[in-house]
């Protein structure tokens, strides 16, 4: 690869676990106290099925005996023995692996016990304790104070002095709605997309401003949207907040009013639908904004209900926040009616045609709310989806299979910008960490995909502009199993006037005008259509197959389904052959230049070219 | 814990892997490339056992095909697949698991195949070859260049510019010689224990000096070994050599001059035996000394055999060595001759009385080997012995099950110390770590135990002469399940004139006159009586029990059959009460103030001081 101008910058997509100490005190962590996270086998139990729960002790902990205590009756476990009405079941867990770990030096024990299988729709709801070989009992997660110096948000989060724990899933035979597989997604950076009035979006100068965008705006550009292709919309927050992102919310059932009212909403709804687009909503859950009314009341009235809601480590003013920001404290999502709260305002909204929930730092919020939300949601709408953002590693991610529909792919898109924008990866090494990713998760979780979005900078930024390389991963986005997201504006060129600093720098207004690229929209347009065109291979989770990998060209082709995609990540031209006795047709390149020989199976590929054919046995 | 002024010093009994960066190393280390190590399951593969070969897969390899070459006739794999005659039969493996590392931020891929069960005797050897991603055929262990600057010596031994490794094992169902189990083995360092003449030791000032023991010297000393009460002698080696320590031999099958003749041996051997002691000698397979003929040919004929018994670089002068000390050669255990020269030398010694072999730095030698080495031994003394010096971690030692009788247990080394010596583990650290380690190894790989040996500071020095705590640490040693060793003069309270820096400082002359300690003989007389009344515990292999930990007291109590281990590892006495409902009596003080009163039960224990008391339920 040439082009090392475009050296790989810092990029924070995993917050502290993008750096080596943050992995390796993530991995040390891990290893500490009583920790049952990733503990549930199988992940997202059905009907009948025994499900093995493990817990993991680590360095500060010695057990001599750890109980398991669960219910299936919709009542959280109880932990006195001597209330006999109880329906607390108890089962002694027992020692089941012990594990040499070299980074700690030191053994790790697995504890386990098996929960008999459940009728459809129970909901099972656990704890663990423990009791040490110095005789105290113990609740699980638990990390002794010797080694709480280890600084982790999550551990912090969810060790409050010893209070269990209660983790929860539903043992149920849910299913992906089948349309989100078939999903082609478009985010909506809802500011920024489209003002009643461009004139006032473009007199502002401070990007953190409002820029006047608004729900009418987006009902007017369905038509743009339809005829663009994509079947999805994603609306950043739109209740009421004091930010030009929203990622902070007073409510979670009115609308701010500078997007509009409730009536534009219905139309936005009743206007998409027709269309056959569906609408998502992105839901904070994890903070609130601390002008929420009910954040109002826990700050000012400790013996309120609402007090409970959130995380006060001394009341009024030392709260737990989303990243220290004390604007937006953090929820205690084991309260009850902060769930009730939640759940039902979510509930609402899809009573109100909303078609699902994009889930905000979803990892904020146990496994076992989820599980509750995902399962009333579906109660009251089948085909309503949840896909969450969770900036965290594969293996917590996939944890959350039978709690989520989906988690947006951050792996994927490190590994995109790596490949792409970075070439920090070679031809072999992308094939495989693709193709090991989507393995990793098999398919009974989504991972929709995307190539950038409002946190970081826009992809067309990081390859300075240069469109052939947005469109060749755009190209290899559109033709992977998972359902691809278009972040506003990409589709027309939009990018960015400086580097991200300030997020802003990469939510732009939408271009409307003649500045829009007409030739990428063009392209993206045929994507959209190729992949709605081919909804088998994505219900299928159809999986790359490599046909041609050339580290030297940097030319990468593999198959899916009857298509090759073929696709030269290098600055020279090249030509590649596709396998003899087949013959296709040429379904679609990013540049005019690219050139296939049916004859011959012979195909130019331009410099960052690339092209879908179809092969015919 | 009060006495913080014994501040735990650097131990680096574990070599690189006694630091944080060298384990941060090695975990990185194992999860890049093709890797078979620690692959085996079972790892001592019984009669018609199926046994499963997994072979690792991490950075920096994509693989398509992975393939399994073995032979069941004792022939060496071949690779030619046109050789129609061949007994290799291959298997493809399959890929049996995708692991996600947070630590090295990537998927590692497991990929394994199932050799069927196999008759008794049978010699397995296979090897394991993959097409990579791009077509290139490597074998395994196998690293990427770009990979190979992270340093360590363990890959780099293994990973000879792609040449297949030859991985082998016996199916058999040899089970560890009882006696092993019932051992108590004195070490004695040869130069250092008994010279015919004390005066001339005693003239010599310089420590690396040769200071007169010898074998005559030991069989005058054999009445001596048999009143304190061992059972077994391990001699550190006794061929020619031109240091003291004779770990830099010359020969494998001539006795060092100084020491005395074959027939001193003879003498040696006949007389201990007729005292029930056995006699195992230190084999040192792992490197020669340059002085070595075979050496010596290798350096001046490249076109000899023994060329290829070593590993030059750059010959003659470049060549892999131990430690990096050129005078000491390693060997490449991979060569048939020099295989055949290591076991047929070890035979003789077995055939001439000698019952086993303490292998010298044996993880510098392949598993291979070992198998081999014991399987030949085993065969010609079925009650020979072999246990092996690896100062690795567990799971690398526990991969020699089935290859080796024992392992000597250095990490139980330095968990003794760490909490006898350098009080850094409280008692329920030090208790849960040593069932942990225990219960991992089982049964079926002895794991001789001991407080210290000639390459550290003795155990009573770094308590400053504090002989109560080495009676302590004794104590629990011979009431866990291993096999004890005795470093020579430990007994009498042999200790030390300076730090180690030199390891000479550790090697003084064995006391034999009125310096010698009469009260700690008599309490390891005792020590060594009853662990040998006791012989059905340690063949049971018989794992402690907790019965008290009592952080604040530093006491730890513990079950051991029928017996309660009492031990106070603090400087303030103490009284503990037993389990009501026992009545016992008292069989072992490390101190006159130790009593025990069988009515109530207490148990009053001084400054460092234990019991072993028996009960009667």
């Amino acid at each position: 690869m040439e082009e090392k101008e475009l050296s790989k910058l810092p990029e924070f997509t995993f917050g502290k676990l993008s750096t080596a100490e943050g992995r390796l005190e993530r991995v040390k962590t891990t290893g500490l106290g009583l920790n049952a996270q990733l503990s549930l086998n199988p992940l997202d139990p059905k009907e009948n099925e025994p499900i093995e729960i493990t817990v993991r002790i680590g360095l500060g902990i010695a057990v001599k005996a750890v109980t398991l205590h669960y219910t299936t009756d919709g009542i959280l476990p109880q932990f006195n023995r001597e209330n006999l009405h109880s329906s607390t079941m108890t089962l002694a867990m027992q020692q089941s692996a012990i594990e040499w770990d070299t980074l700690q030096w030191s053994y790790l024990e697995k504890w386990t016990a098996v929960i008999p299988g459940q009728p459809e729709g129970t909901h099972v709801q656990y704890a663990i304790s423990a009791i040490t070989t110095t005789d105290q009992v113990i609740y699980c997660p638990y990390f002794s104070k010797e080694n709480i110096d280890i600084d982790s948000s999550l551990l912090n989060r969810f060790n409050s002095d010893n209070q269990p724990q209660i983790y929860g899933f539903y043992v149920d035979n849910e299913t992906i709605p089948i349309w989100l597989r078939e999903a082609v997604i478009y985010q909506i950076f809802v500011d920024r997309f489209a003002p009643i009035s461009e004139k006032k979006r473009l007199a502002t100068s401070e990007l953190s401003d409002f820029l006047g965008g608004t729900i009418k705006g987006i009902i007017a550009k369905l038509d743009y949207l339809k005829e663009l292709g994509v079947n999805c919309l994603w609306l950043t927050p739109i209740f009421s907040s004091s930010s030009s992102h929203g990622y902070d919310p007073i409510s979670h059932s009115i609308i701010e009013s500078r997007f509009g009212t409730e009536a534009d909403w219905e139309i936005l709804v009743k206007e998409a639908h027709q269309k056959d687009i569906k609408i998502i909503l992105d839901y904070v859950a994890n903070h609130f904004s601390d002008r929420h009314p009910s954040f109002k009341i826990a700050q000012t009235q400790k013996d309120s209900q609402e007090y409970h809601w959130f995380r006060f480590r001394e009341w009024p003013d030392d709260y737990q926040c989303f990243f220290d920001v004390p604007s937006q404290p953090e929820v205690n999502s084991e309260n009850p009616e902060l769930r009730q709260y939640l759940i039902s305002n979510a509930c609402q909204w899809l009573e109100k045609g909303c078609d699902g929930f994009r889930l905000d730092y979803a990892h904020g919020l146990s496994q076992a709310f989820w599980s509750i939300f995902r399962n009333a949601t579906r109660k009251l709408k089948p085909d309503s989806v949840t896909f969450a953002e969770i900036t965290q590693p594969p293996d917590f991610i996939r944890s959350f299979t039978g709690r989520m529909d989906g988690c947006l792919d951050f792996k994927l898109l490190e590994l995109f910008r790596d490949f792409f924008a970075f070439n920090s990866l070679t031809v072999s090494q992308f094939d495989r960490q693709v193709r090991q990713h989507l393995a990793y998760f098999g398919n009974s979780l989504l991972l929709p995909s995307f190539l950038d979005n409002h946190d970081m900078n826009r992809f067309l930024w990081v390859v300075k502009g240069d469109k052939r390389r947005l469109q060749l991963a755009a190209l290899c986005q559109f033709s992977l199993p998972s359902p691809p997201i278009i972040y506003y504006g990409t589709e027309v060129g939009l990018s960015q006037l400086r580097e991200v600093g300030r997020l802003e720098e990469s939510r732009l207004p939408m271009l409307w005008r003649e500045d829009q690229d007409k030739d990428l929209f063009f392209f993206y347009q045929q994507l959209i259509a190729w992949r709605r065109d081919n909804n088998l291979l994505w219900r299928q989770s159809t999986q790359p197959q490599p046909l041609i990998i050339d580290e030297q060209q940097g030319v990468y082709v593999y198959g899916c389904g009857n298509y090759a995609i073929a696709l030269n990540n290098s600055p020279q031209g090249t030509t590649v052959t596709l396998t003899e006795g087949k013959q296709g047709s040429l379904v679609l390149k990013t540049q005019s230049e690219v050139n296939w020989d049916p004859q011959t199976g012979n195909l130019d590929l331009p410099a960052y070219g690339g092209a879908i054919t179809e092969l015919t046995h």
